[in-house]
C-alpha cells in the first residue's frame, strides 16, 4: 500500500539521530545514573534554561484568537516582532512581509528544497556539513547534496573550491540549483567574514545559483567574532535560515525562519507552509520573548556563559593532548583525533567512535556522519549540562591520556 | 530561481481561505462594527472557548524536557494519551506507537497523500466534500482527488457509487490508491453507520485501496446519533484522521493525528512527521488537556451546546423558507437554495453567492467549493459567536424571505 516514492525515501534512521535516542535511554545522572551516557553528540545548548524559562513563562497566557485559524506562515504579530529582531541583526529594515515560519529549520530546509529544486537537482554544500541536510534536502524532496570538500587541518572555504564542485556536478549532469552555506559553522566552529560572503555571492549571481545561508547559530558568538550575517546584503540572491533551537535552547519548539528578498521564493514558502504551521501558542509565547526587555540581558548571559565553557573545554582538551580547531562561534568543537586512529580510514574511525561510546559511554560524533573528507576528526557539542559536561570531559581525557 | 514543481503548484489561494480573510479583514462585531462581515463560511466551533480555556491553562507550565529535542512524531506521553483517548472511541485498545502527530489535519493528508500515492495517481473522494482535500493531498503531493459523485438531494454514499468512480478513474489510467471518506461529512452533515462502513471496508479490500477515514468532527454528534469510527475494526487496511481543531475549537494549535494498525505506512508517516512536528509546548498542554478530570464534562458542554444552536437555527431557517439536509454530527449546514438561482447553473450559484457576500456582508460557501455534482446548495456553519451567529442568520433570512 506504501507508494514507490515513499518505499524510496524509507530511512534508515540518520546516524545522530540514533546516537542521540541511544544515549537518551541511559543518560548520565550524578546521583541517579552515575554509570550512564553522556551525550556530546546532539547539537543542543543546555545551559540556557534557567535564563530563558522565566521569559517564557511571562508569556503564556491562553488567549481566544490563538485558539483560532491564522495567516498559516506565521502570525502578523510574531513576523513582526521576528522583523525587528532580524533587522537589528542586518544593520537594514527587514519586512515581515519576507519572513515565513514553519516547524523548525529542518522544515524550512525541507520547504527550500521542493521550492528551488526538482528531482535530481543539486545543492552544494561545504564539508564537512552538519549530516542532517542530507535527510532534510533529501528524503522527501529528493535533492542530491554535492560537497564542497575542504582540505584539513583549517578546512578553509574559498569560492575556488566552490566553483571546482560547481564544474564537478555538471559534469556529472546535475542542475547546480543552490549552495547551502553554514555560518557559525558546524561542525567546524567557524564564523564567515564580509570579504568571504561577498565572493560567495558574486559567484553565486554569475553562476545563478541561489545561495541558502543558515545562521541558526547566529547570536552564538565567542568574544570579539564579528558575524557577517547573509541578511544584510539586500541584493543578494539569498535565503536566510534562523530559528529558536540553538541561540535560545529551545529544539524542543520545533519553530523555523526563513527570510529572503526573493517574492517569488516567498509566495511559494508561504503557500507550503500551509502544512508546516507552528502553533499560535507557541507563536504567542516567542512573540513574547523576543518583546520581553530582557532578551538582549538573556543573549548577553548565553555569550557569556558559552565563552566561559568554550575556554574551559578547550583548556581541558588541550592539557590532554587533544587537538581541536578554534571556535569562533556555534556550540561545537572539531576534534583531531587523527593521531589516536589505528590507520587513517574511516573504518578506524568508525571503531575508535564505536570504542569510545561502548567503554567511555560517550558519545561524540565522528567526521564520516559530516562528509569529512578525511578520516579522524570528532564533533563534541560543549554545551551540556555542567555535571554531564565535567564528567564526560573527564572520562573522554583519562581515555586519551591513556592512549599516549 | 524557482523550481518547475513549485511554477505548477503555485496556487491561487484556495475559495474558502480568501473568504476566509476578506471577512477577518472587515469583521461583524456587534458593538465596534455592526456592518462588517458575517463568516459563516470558515468550519470553527466559536462556542467553546470559554470552556476549554480553563482546561489549557491548567497545563500550561514550561518545563525543562520540553525545551529539548524529544520524539519528532509526537512525545510519548502525549501519544499513550492520545491512545488513552482514542481506544475509549475505538471500543478497543490502541497502541501509541501507531500514532503519529503533526502540524494539522492538513499536513497529515499531505503527508499520507505522499505515503500512499505517487504523482498522478488518484484518491476517490464522495462528492460534494470539503475543497481543502484538493489542496492537502494535491498541492505539493501531486496526488488528485476524484469525486465519487452523489446525488441530491440526500446525497448517500453507496458501495455502487464508489465502484462506479473506481471504474472511471481506471478508465482514464489512473491508479486509484485510496478512498478519502470523511463522517461526521463535511458539508453535509452525515454520519455513516456501521453497517455502509463495513461494505465500504471490504469493496476496498477487494480492489486494494487504502481507505483514509476523516474523523475530524468525531465527538461533535447531535443527540441520538451514533458514530461508527473506522477505529474499531482492527482487520481493516485504514487510517484513521484526527485533530483538535474542530471537537476542541483549537484551530490555531495545529495539531492532527494519524492512526494505522499498517505498521508499514506508520514508519513512514513517524518518518516524514520530521518535518511536521509540533511543539512540545502544545504537546504538553494537550496531554494534560486529554488527562483533565473535566475532558468528559466539556465534551457533554460541547455536544449540548452544538444541539442547541443547531434545533434553533434549523428552526429559523426553515420557518423563513429556507430547505436545508438534517444534520447528524458536524458543525455545518448544507443549504438547498436551488430555488433561488435565476437558472440552474453554477455561474447563478457563483452570482447568489457574491450578491449575499456584498450585499448581505454574509459568506455562506457555495457548493461549487465543494465539487458538488449539482448548483444552488451553499454550507453555513453554525457555530459561530452568538451575536454574530444571531446577526448573519436575520441578514439572510430577511433576504430570502424578501425573495420569496
Amino acid at each position: 500500500m506504501i507508494s514507490e516514492r515513499a518505499l524510496r525515501w524509507r530511512r534508515h534512521d540518520p546516524f545522530l539521530v540514533k546516537a542521540h535516542f541511544a544515549c537518551a535511554r541511559d543518560t548520565f545522572d550524578a546521583i541517579g545514573n552515575p554509570g550512564g551516557y553522556v551525550n556530546f553528540g546532539t547539537a543542543e545548548n543546555q545551559m540556557l534554561f534557567d535564563r530563558v524559562a522565566p521569559l517564557l513563562r511571562r508569556h503564556t497566557e491562553i488567549r481566544e484568537p490563538d485558539a483560532h485559524y491564522n495567516e498559516l506562515h506565521g502570525a502578523r504579530a510574531f513576523r513582526e516582532a521576528i522583523a525587528r529582531f532580524l533587522s537589528r541583526r542586518a544593520g537594514r529594515t527587514l519586512s515581515p512581509d519576507g519572513i515565513t515560519v514553519a516547524t523548525g529549520a529542518s522544515g524550512i530546509l525541507e520547504m527550500l528544497s521542493f521550492a528551488l529544486c526538482d528531482p535530481g537537482d543539486a545543492i552544494l554544500a561545504p564539508a564537512p556539513y552538519y549530516s542532517g541536510f542530507d535527510h532534510d534536502l533529501g528524503l522527501r524532496a529528493g535533492t542530491a547534496l554535492w560537497p564542497v570538500s575542504l582540505a584539513s587541518p583549517g578546512f578553509t572555504l574559498s569560492v575556488d573550491a566552490i566553483a571546482h564542485a560547481t564544474d564537478e556536478a555538471r559534469t556529472r549532469g546535475l542542475g547546480v540549483r543552490a549552495l547551502l552555506i553554514n555560518s557559525p559553522q558546524n561542525p567546524l566552529g567557524q564564523v564567515y567574514g564580509t570579504s568571504l560572503l561577498r565572493e560567495i555571492f558574486a559567484y553565486a549571481a554569475r553562476e545563478h545559483i541561489h545561495v541558502i545561508a543558515d545562521e541558526i547559530y547566529a547570536e552564538s558568538l565567542l568574544p570579539g567574532v564579528t558575524h557577517a550575517t547573509a541578511l544584510a546584503d539586500e541584493n543578494a540572491e539569498v535565503s536566510v535560515v534562523y530559528g529558536f533551537a540553538k541561540d535560545f535552547g529551545l529544539s524542543g519548539f520545533k519553530v523555523g525562519i526563513h527570510y529572503s528578498d526573493n517574492s517569488d521564493l516567498v509566495k511559494v514558502m508561504q503557500d507550503t507552509a500551509y502544512f508546516h504551521a507552528v502553533s499560535m501558542q507557541t507563536q504567542r509565547t516567542l512573540t513574547g520573548l523576543l518583546e520581553d526587555p530582557e532578551l538582549p540581558a538573556f543573549l548577553d548571559t548565553m555569550r557569556a556563559r558559552l565563552s566561559g565553557r568554550y575556554v574551559a573545554t578547550a583548556d581541558a582538551l588541550s592539557e590532554s593532548g587533544i587537538p581541536h580547531l578554534r571556535v569562533e562561534g556555534g556550540i561545537v568543537m572539531w576534534l583531531d583525533l587523527r593521531h589516536f586512529l589505528t590507520a587513517p580510514s574511516f573504518e578506524c574511525e568508525r571503531a575508535l567512535y564505536e570504542a569510545i561510546f561502548s567503554s567511555c559511554r560517550v558519545s561524540i560524533s565522528p567526521g564520516q556522519a559530516f562528509h569529512c573528507p578525511e578520516p579522524g576528526w570528532f564533533r563534541l557539542c560543549f554545551t551540556m549540562p555542567q555535571a554531564a559536561h565535567s564528567e564526560g570531559l573527564r572520562r573522554l581525557t583519562d581515555r586519551f591520556s591513556g592512549c599516549r
